[in-house]
């Protein structure tokens, strides 16, 4: 292993991660790139090249030193590329990068492999014409595109009507040109896939933010997403790069529609922006995986998962050439425990991606609070109007929080005035929740259904409420292996021993957690200290309360040692009235 | 903040994490080492010094250079630090390396500050009458050790009775010593504290395992030890780190006495071994923490945080020279997740510190069960004898696991029979339990203490059994904010629906999760479901049981179909005679 020597095409930001994770496992990295480059800074022996990562004699020079030779950047000059194959491993292979390199010819090539991506016609030429029959085929407005030479929003122009031609032809004409179908995503999602000699493995669906075309943060998990669909958009993921050539590791961007599905944007044949928060919340990181992937040094699918959630904010440079280090100094200020990441590119210019901030916390929640902070300080010093790290009520419509923790769910509507109290306090608590209908007698099937899918997507605790032959809670028990509160109602008919009864005496095998009759105060409660278990901020809410609780009572107390019992019973009686 | 420079007199393994710190935020250190050294490989600038670190010359030249000198190790000049020091901030002080430096002077020093340390004595001479005077003195066995220049063991000789002399003079004898009470340690503890401007800060508590003399492994936080111990452990480490001068990272090394006290063995003035797991587990590492102190970046307690219990394992050479990548390599193969740090040190040679893995995972026993064949295949590879990672069941004395998840209950020992069925499930899932008597009407302060103290010693969830007027399941919940789970015992006069409703029907605010009378089974399995919202495994292994009597009674009912129900009828009744 220590005896490979790697030979990369390409010394930034992304070169100088790759080169601390083979620092880690004394694997030498050749760098071609200009003296002092992000990655030859902390990289110090005699095999460097100095020179543009572009030129074909000194990647050739370069080859003939090392065992693999990968690329930081896909903008490579794939023809030297081919030619060193023959006697070098090149990885990901050149038919991929050259493939990936055009955006036209990577659509097409994934649409001959029936992987979803935005429909995409090719320009015969770049007039106003052409632009009127693309906008005739798939529709205004649409995306046009530079087929090469794209990052960061440079080489896309939005063409909204027929107006914007002239605009978009004077940004992108001399350019090979191409069009997509305009998409209309609710969320952008990324999966960084790992392609190693036996297969195609992937690490968590993230969500990007993008500001000006550039990703400014990624959540990690994706936030307000079904645990389906981060499923799905991990296949998809492995299904786009599994149709290319050779090894490595692969950024995939997607769209997320409003329909829940997915299509592939772009792919990047390397380490990518939205995988850098692997660094911290991974067993192993992106670089990690690019390194063992191309070495063939083996990696397995459980190390890439995550140990935490996460948000990585990006340190974009601003108007002067110090700002980049004030962001990461007065980050490091804050206290939220974010790992920086400086890339040593020097002065900082306007968008110039200058570094990266990574920070992990026990929820998500826990996360978007703590990166707070860091988002106003580098909103500030960019200038930018101030935005908030959490997106959680935009996304939770009619009351249902897609990222809910609690099912609360009831056997009719009718039990939902019972319901009402145990709410108001998961509300109180701040603590995301559902609420559904699923009769165990007359929606059997949904009822099971939407138990078994619980866990899945994210549910940590059922409140089950039901009345009379309260079956409820016990059968949504029997379909999950999470925790079930059961509320007895009380019936209009009788006292309600039948609904405790049906609800406590489940057979030896299947628990439920009862609670007093109507109780659903108590049932929010226990639900509260059974989240608490993992989340420290509701635990610590739920001790304020019972402390407050404490406080009331003790403050009666008082009230009746210094004003007598009679005074207080009477302000107690009038209260009741 | 990246305007600083840093000069570092030692270029070791230390060095080379400390360096990797650095890099991130962009700040330039210059180290005063040997050419090529580990610490060196992965910077290139040209403000290095090639030397010896103890070369006074070298350190004047380097101190012309920096803004602050820090060192790798303490075995350096510090009449030379103390001479610089008039110059530059030298971090921590030459005082307190020089103190550190002379063992027995540390320990005096520690005694002056009323910090526990074992009871020390200085040698007046190094004869068989001066052993002989210090075993009257402080007792047989007792250490001989070197006050200087003493690590890893070397320096160490213990004495068992006046037989050694010889031995332990003939080791030991050219040297100053100093005489040490034995002290009778159940575990070696550790904590790093970092010296800020502003005051002390400390990591968790780790348990540190050494063999040959030489840390092995690092558990973080410390197994089977309360949270009481825990805090205790880092009270004692942050008072004795506060009474030395200047600032940068300490290691606190530990001892655990028979009965919970704590003793101070020594003290590291620098970034220590038993802090590598900080890199991955923590969100600032020992490294980072050791740089922002030394340069007054702010850092804070919270920061200082685990992510997830983690497993160190150092990396020692074996006899041949490719051990080290031996280890390193069938390791990843293990396919765990481990982070592996190999050094840069080339050659291994047997004992010497080549590099270390850390692994995290989501709680300490499946990190235990992760780390295993790592530790198989160093043991294999070195020749050791194989050892167990995990030290659950040695620890657990009388029953009682020390690391308990669950606390079991009752309000009297008869309540025992019915609690039989649920311990048999806790112990099949492999979760970690306790049982205790704690009357609520008999021991009213005893329970409250014991449910009081149960959340911060680490249990999750309690299940309290009680019969008649119930009160144990609903006055624990009042005394904690943990869920606790109220199992009704049917009494021997009446049905028991006086079990249940008085734990059933608590007020609103204080919740009980109750299950049916006498149905301790189902209390295990809610148990099981809520812990097994953190740890994969048992809910992995409850989704299994549940797919067992899925199983069980399919069987029966094939068995129905096919011999016809009075033939299974028959089978049935005979079994049940």
């Amino acid at each position: 292993m220590d005896k490979k020597v790697v030979g990369l095409l390409g010394g930034g930001q992304l070169g100088r991660m790759f080169v601390e994770a083979a620092n880690r496992l004394n694997i030498q990295v050749n760098i071609l790139d200009a003296a002092k480059s992000p990655a030859k800074q902390i990289s110090s022996h005699e095999g460097h090249f100095e020179g543009s990562f572009k030129d074909p004699e000194a990647i050739e020079k370069l080859s003939k030193t090392c065992d693999v030779v990968t690329v930081e950047i896909e903008h490579v000059d794939t023809q030297i590329l081919e030619k060193i194959s023959s006697r070098v491993a090149v990885e990901p292979s050149w038919k991929t990068i050259r493939m990936i390199q055009d955006k036209y010819a990577q659509k097409e090539h994934l649409q001959e492999y029936n992987v979803a991506t935005a429909q995409s016609i090719p320009l015969a030429g770049a007039t106003n014409e052409d632009l009127q029959k693309v906008g005739e085929q798939i529709g205004f407005p649409f995306m046009l595109k530079s087929r090469t030479e794209a990052y960061d929003g440079r080489g896309n122009f939005p063409v909204k009507s027929s107006t914007d031609f002239d605009a978009a032809l004077k940004a992108l004409g001399s350019r090979p040109l191409y069009a997509e179908k305009w998409a209309n995503f609710k969320a952008e999602l990324a999966v960084m896939v790992v392609k190693t000699k036996d297969g195609v493995l992937a690490y968590p669906t993230v969500e990007t933010i993008h500001e000006d075309s550039i990703c400014k943060l990624v959540y990690a998990p994706a936030r307000n997403v079904s645990k389906k669909v981060l499923e799905q958009a991990q296949e998809l993921a492995k299904k786009a790069v599994a149709c290319f050539w050779g090894k490595g590791v692969f950024g995939v961007e997607m769209f997320l529609l409003d329909d829940d599905s997915l299509l592939i944007n772009e792919i990047a044949p390397r380490p990518h922006n939205s995988g850098h928060y692997t660094i911290e919340a991974c067993p192993v990181s992106q670089y990690d995986a690019h390194l063992r992937s191309i070495l063939d040094i083996p990696i397995q699918q459980h190390e890439l998962r995550i140990r935490e959630p996460s948000i990585m904010l990006n340190i974009l440079g601003a108007s002067t050439p110090d700002s980049a280090v004030q962001i990461a100094e007065r980050s490091i200020a804050a206290g939220v425990g974010a790992s920086i990441h400086l890339y040593g590119k020097g002065d900082a210019r306007p968008g110039r991606k200058m570094g990266h901030m990574t920070l992990t916390a026990p929820s998500m929640r826990e996360a978007e609070k703590a990166m707070q902070p860091l988002l106003d300080i580098t909103d500030e010093i960019r200038g930018k109007k101030s935005a908030p790290a959490s997106a959680s009520s935009a996304a939770s419509g009619a009351g249902q929080a897609q990222n809910a923790m609690v099912g609360v769910i009831m056997g009719s509507f009718s039990d939902m005035p019972v319901l009402q109290a145990g709410i108001a306090i998961l509300k109180k608590l701040n603590i995301p929740f559902e609420t559904h209908i699923t009769s165990a007698h007359r929606t059997p099937d949904w009822m099971g259904e939407y138990v078994h899918g619980a866990m899945p997507r994210g549910i940590q605790v059922i409140i089950a409420a039901a009345g009379g032959a309260a079956h409820l809670p016990g059968m949504a028990a029997s379909h999950t292996a999470i925790p079930v509160i059961g509320v007895p109602v009380k019936p209009t008919i009788g006292d309600g021993t039948d609904s405790v009864l049906s609800i406590l005496n489940m057979p030896r095998g299947v628990p439920v957690a009862t609670v007093g009759t109507n109780n659903s105060t108590n049932a929010a409660l226990l639900a509260a200290r059974i989240i608490g278990l993992k989340e420290a901020s509701i635990q610590k809410a739920l001790v304020e309360y019972a402390d407050n609780s404490t406080a009331e009572v003790m403050e009666r107390e008082r009230a009746m040692n210094e004003q007598g019992w009679d005074a207080v019973y009477e302000q107690w009686h009038g209260a009741k009235k």
